[in-house]
C-alpha cells in the first residue's frame, strides 16, 4: 500500500518520468486555511538544482491542487494534488533498460512485479518525496490551528565525517540551518560539508549523511501504547525515505552503553508544571508524549549513483560494468531536511487526531 | 489500534495483572500444523525468571489456544490465544498509584487517557511482549513449510560497553546465541556481559544494550515500494517493543560516513545466480528483499526500573523519591532478543503474503 | 481479515465447538464504567434455549473480560473478553465431516481454505454472534455517557408471511419488542408468528424473516461522505450476520417505485431548530446523519438446518440425502435482534468516533 | 476514509465543481494491458448526458493516467488517473449557497465539517462515481487474464411501477442490456420505462428504480468467513453508490417469506463437478463464492433534484422554496448501471486476491 497513517492519510502515486507525481491526503480536518505560497516554499526546499551542492536535474516542481479546497480552505474532502514531470530525458535511461544498477531498487523490483520501470528509477526515485513535502506543508499548517506552539526542526547533522555535536542539537533553529546549501546549523561545519561535496562530485563519487529533527511545543498525551507508539510510527515514515537506513530518538543508540541511573528523566516541577530534569528518553515514553522536545535523528546511505565505474550483471546474467553519466547529487541529505520534517509533520497530525 | 500487519494482522491484548495477556493472529495461511512445544521453547525463551541475570518474576506463561486450530492444524480461522497472569502481586505496586516513576510510561499514558493502570506498568509492562512470541512462533512454523531455506537468528550484539565485531555479524548460529545466559554467541564476551549484568545488580542499576538479527534463505522480491517497505515495516515493529530507542539495517549509521563507491554492492554471477559481492545493503533495496541475507540492529535503552533512589513527583505535584523494591531485572536485551526474531517473522510473513 | 470498524475496531475470533469465542474492542473510548450486569442481559437476549421457540443448545455464555478495565472502568487499552463454549457436542457432527449441508457454509469454505472445521459449522456457526452482543452491549454503554439520548431499538418486522406494517416503524420501543418470545412489539401477530414458528417445528422446516431497527436521538453530522457512508458501514455490518440476504434503509426498496416530489424530505423549523417534515430518508443523507431517526430493515433466510431429508453430495462425489437430527431453531430472527442492535451501536460509535 | 477495498484500493477524490476529480488504483496486479479504449467505453456508458432521458450536462470525460503504467502495462505501481471537470457552471448554484435542498446531503455534510461545497453538490455528486468507473474497467482487464471466464452483467431491473421479472434474472445478456437507453434488456419493458422517463421530465418530477447484478464464471472459494464477507462487502460498495437505498443477493427480502425447504439449494453432481440444483443463495454461502452465478439488486430512490417546488430551510433558519432550473435527470437509474458493474469488479477482484 503507497498510503501512510490511519486517520490523516497520505496516499502517493508516480513515477520519475511518468507524466505526474501526486497524492491524496484524506481525513485532512475541515476549516484550514492553504497558505499556498508555504506550500511553493516547502516545495521550493527539497527541489534539486537549487545549488551547486545538488543535482543537475531542473525540477519546477509546480503543484496543482485537484479537489478538496473550497477558496483555499479545506472542507474536510480528500485534498489531490498533482506535480507534473517536466525535465524528462527518458531516452538518457535506455541503457539502464538491461542492466541492474549497484544499491538501486532495479533487481528488487523486478524480482517482486516481474516488470520494472526502468526510466530515472521509476517508482523507487527519489522524486517520490516530493508529494510528501506537499502534504507534510498541509500538516504544518493545521498544526498552526490546532497547536499554534509545535515547532518542527530538522537538519543536516552529518554528511561523511563532518558531524555536529548532539549535545547541541536543542540550539538550533530553522534558520540557522536553511541559512546554507548543506542545511548545517553550525557555519563552520557546513563549509566543510560543502568543500567535501565538492571534491566528491570532482572525483564522481558520493557521501551519506544524517538529518537530526527537533519538535518543540507538542503537547502530552500524543501517541499509542503498542505497535502504534509514536516513535514506531515516525521510524516507519522515516525509513519509508529514500536511502535511510537507520532510526534513532533520544539518546538513541549510545543508550546502549548507559546505565538506567544516568539514562533515566527524573521528573521535577518546573513553573507548577511537570516536567523532566533531562530528556534522554527524546520527549517519548511508551509511545506516547510527554510534554519534552521530541528528538530523533535519521541516517542516509550514500547517493547509489555515482560516475565511478563499478561491476554489475545484465538482465541475462552477463558481467558488465556501469558510470553514471552526466551531474549526479553527490549527496541527498540537505534536499532529505524538508522531507523528514513533512513527514514529521504527518505522523504527529495523524498521532494527534487518533489521541484526542 | 493495538495491531501490527496488514495482510497477517496480529492483535495483542492484556496488562502487566489483568486476568490475562494474548492475541488474535488473523489472516494466517490455513494448513499449517503447529507444534505446540516449539511455541512452548520459544515462550520459555523470553520468560523471566529463567537464569540468576534476569528478572525474579517467575511466569509459567502456559499457551492456551481458543481458536483457528483443528486437531493442531490451522483452518484459516483467526487463532486467538491467551496466557493467565499468575504471579501478579499488585498490592506491590500500591505506592505507583500516586507517583510517576522516572522514564516508565505512567505520566504520559494518565496525559493520553486521563486514567492509568498503576499495577505493573499496566498496557505498557514488558509482559506484553509474551504474545508477541507465540505468534511468531507460529510464523516461523509457517514459513517451514512455506520457505523451508529461512532462518532467522537474533542475539545480544551490546550490553552497555561490550559489543560483538559488526563484521562477524554473519558467524553466529542461533544455537551459539543460547549456549548463554546473555545469549552474545561470543562466549568470552558472554562472561563479561555476565559479569556486569551481576555487578549492577549489586549497584542497583541497569544497563542498555543491542540485539542484531539476521535472516538467511529468504528469496529476492519480498516487500514493498513506498510507505511499507520491508525495512520501514521491520523499524516499525522493532520500535514496538518496550525500551527500543533505535533502529538500523545493512550498515545503518555507519552508512552516514561512507562514500558511494565503498557502499555500494556490486552485482555479480554467483553459480549461475544473480547476487552481489558485499552486503552493505543488508538484504534490502527500495522496501524489497534482493535475495542477500537481512541484517539489522536494535539498540535498547537501560531498564528505567532500578533500586537507586531517583527524584520525582506525584501526581499532585510534590517532589518525592522513589527507589524500586525487590529483585529487578538489570539488562532486558537478552529477553529481547527471541521478541525481535518473533517480530521479525511476523513481519516478513505479512509482507511475503503481499508479494506472491 | 476478521475485524469491523475504522476507529473502534472488533475482532472477534472462535468456532462452534472449539475452546471458546469472543473478541477484542480496541479503541473504545477510557473512563467508561463497565456495568457488566448490562453486558449480562444483553447476552441473555441473544442466547438460544431461552424459549420454545429457539434452538435447544443451552449455551451459558458467561463472559469473562481480560484486560482494558480497571475496577471495571475502561483505561482506553484493548478490552479482551471470551465465552468459554460448554454445552458442545462435536461427536454429533462426525456424519457431517464427509458431507455438505445444503445452503451452509461447508461447500465454500472447504473451496476456500482447503480444510474446513465441521463441527457445528466451525467458524461460520451463527454462535460467533456472541461476542458481537458484547462488544454492542459495550458500545451502548459508551453512548450511554457520550449521548445520552441515543436510543437503538429493534424488533422482529416479519416472520414467514406475517409482517408489521412499516408506516408503524417509529410507534414501538423496545420494551413492548422484548415482551414476547418473538420479539415483535404488536402482540397479536406475535402470537401467529409464534403459533407460525411451532408449526414448522412439527413439519420439520423453518423460515426467514426481517428485523427493523430504529435509532432515535443521535445528532446530525456522523458518517463519511464517500464508501465509508454511514449506511454503507451499516449495511456491511448488517450483511456480515448469519443468514442475512438484505439490507434497505428508510424507505429502502420501496423508493425505486417513488417519485421525487413524494419521496424527498422538505425541510421545515421545527421548535427553533432545523428538522424535515416527513423521513423517507431514514435519516441519513450523503453518507451522514441528518438528526432525524435512523431506521432500516435486514432480511434473513429460513434457517438452512432442517430435519427434512434433502439431496446432498459427500466430499467424494457421490449423491447422498441427509436430515438434521435433533432439536432445530426453525427461526433465527427473535435471537438476531440484539445481534442488530449490538451491531448497529458499534457501527453507530465508530462512525461517531471518526466524525468528532 | 475515501477508500474502498482491502488489498486492491481505490481511493478517489474530486467534487463536482472543482479542477478535477479522479482516484488511486494501488495493489493492482502487475502486468495487466490496460485497453484505453474499453476504459473510455465504459465511463462512455456512464456519461451523463448521451440521449433524451438523461442529464443535460456535458461532460466529456476523458481519462489521464498518470502513473503506473508502462508502454501501457501495469507495473505494480499505484494507477492515478484524473478527469478534468470542464462543463461547470459554477454561478449556476449562487442560489444554493445559503439553502437546503431537501433530501440532498447538503444539511448534514455542513453539520459534519462546518463548511460545505455548495457547488452542485460538491463531493456528494453523482460524478464522483466517475472514477469509480475508471478503476472497475481496470478490473476487469485484469480479470480478462486472471480468470477469464467472469463475465459481470447489470441491467436496469426497475423504473418507477415498471419491473423485470426477478425469475428471469439469467437470461439477461450485457449486449440486451445495452440496446435501449433505460438499460433494460426487456425491450417491450424498455419503451414503457422511456416513455415514463419523458413524462416525468415534462412534469418536473422523477422517479427511483433497481439495478440486477449476475456474476458468471466466478470460482468457488472467493471471499471471507466473518464481517469482510462477500456479500457484506458488495453491499458496502453498493450503498456507497449516490442514491442507493437498499441491497439484497440471491432470493433477498423475499428470502422472509420462504421456508427453509423451498430456500435450501440442494447439493449435486453435474458433468463430474459439484454444483447446486437451484440458486436461491445467490452464489455465496458463509460469505465465500460457491461456483454458482452470483446475483444481488440494488434499490436507488428518485433523483432528490426536481424542478417543481418544495419546501425547505435557509441556513439562517427562514422558512422558503426552492425549484430546480434547467434540465434534470428524471432517474440516474440506467447511469448506475455501470457503476454497479465497476464496483463489483473492483470488490471481486479484491476479494479474489485475498483469497489466494
Amino acid at each position: 500500500m503507497n498510503t501512510l497513517g490511519q486517520i490523516l492519510t497520505l496516499t502517493t502515486f508516480g513515477e520519475s518520468h511518468g507524466p505526474a507525481i501526486g497524492g491524496v491526503l484524506d481525513g485532512f480536518p475541515a476549516g484550514i486555511t492553504v497558505d499556498t505560497e508555504f506550500v511553493a516554499r516547502q516545495m521550493q526546499r527539497r527541489r534539486p538544482g537549487q545549488s551547486h551542492v545538488t543535482t543537475g536535474r531542473q525540477e519546477q516542481d509546480e503543484v496543482e491542487f485537484l479537489s478538496g479546497l473550497l477558496d483555499g480552505v479545506s472542507t474536510g474532502a480528500p485534498i489531490a494534488f498533482i506535480i507534473r514531470n517536466t525535465d524528462q530525458h527518458s531516452s538518457d535511461y535506455d541503457e539502464l533498460k538491461d542492466l541492474y544498477r549497484p544499491s538501486h531498487a532495479d533487481y528488487a523490483w523486478e524480482q517482486r512485479y516481474g516488470i520494472r520501470d526502468w526510466r530515472g528509477g521509476g517508482r523507487s526515485s527519489a522524486r517520490v518525496t516530493a508529494p510528501i513535502c506537499v502534504a507534510g506543508a498541509l500538516a504544518m499548517l493545521a498544526f498552526r490551528k490546532l497547536v499554534p506552539a509545535l515547532e518542527i526542526t530538522a537538519f543536516t547533522s552529518q554528511i561523511g565525517p563532518y558531524s555536529t555535536d548532539p549535545a547541541k542539537d536543542m540550539d538550533y533553529s530553522a534558520d540557522m540551518a536553511d541559512s546554507n546549501p548543506v542545511r548545517c546549523p553550525q557555519q563552520e561545519l557546513a563549509s566543510k560539508m560543502e568543500e567535501y561535496i565538492k571534491e566528491l562530485r570532482k572525483e564522481q563519487d558520493s557521501t551519506g549523511g544524517c538529518v537530526t529533527c527537533v519538535v518543540r511545543g507538542i503537547p502530552a498525551g500524543i501517541g499509542n501504547p503498542v505497535f502504534d507508539k509514536l516513535e514506531a510510527s515516525l521510524a516507519k515514515a522515516m525509513l519509508g525515505i529514500n536511502a535511510a537506513k537507520g532510526f534513532e530518538y533520544g539518546d538513541g543508540f549510545a543508550s546502549a552503553s548507559q546505565r538506567g541511573s544516568e539514562h533515566n528523566d527524573a521528573f521535577r516541577i518546573e513553573n507548577g508544571q511537570i516536567g523532566t530534569a533531562t530528556n534522554h528518553s527524546g520527549g517519548i515514553q511508551g509511545g506516547i508524549s510527554n510534554g519534552q522536545p521530541i528528538r530523533f535523528r535519521v541516517a542516509f546511505k550514500p547517493t547509489p549513483t555515482i560516475g565511478k565505474e563499478q561491476n554489475t550483471v545484465t538482465r541475462d546474467g552477463r558481467q558488465t560494468t556501469i558510470a553514471a553519466k552526466g551531474r549526479h547529487d553527490p549527496c541527498v541529505v540537505p534536499r532529505a531536511v524538508p522531507v523528514v520534517e513533512s513527514l514529521t509533520a504527518l505522523v504527529l497530525l495523524d498521532q494527534y487526531l487518533s489521541s484526542k
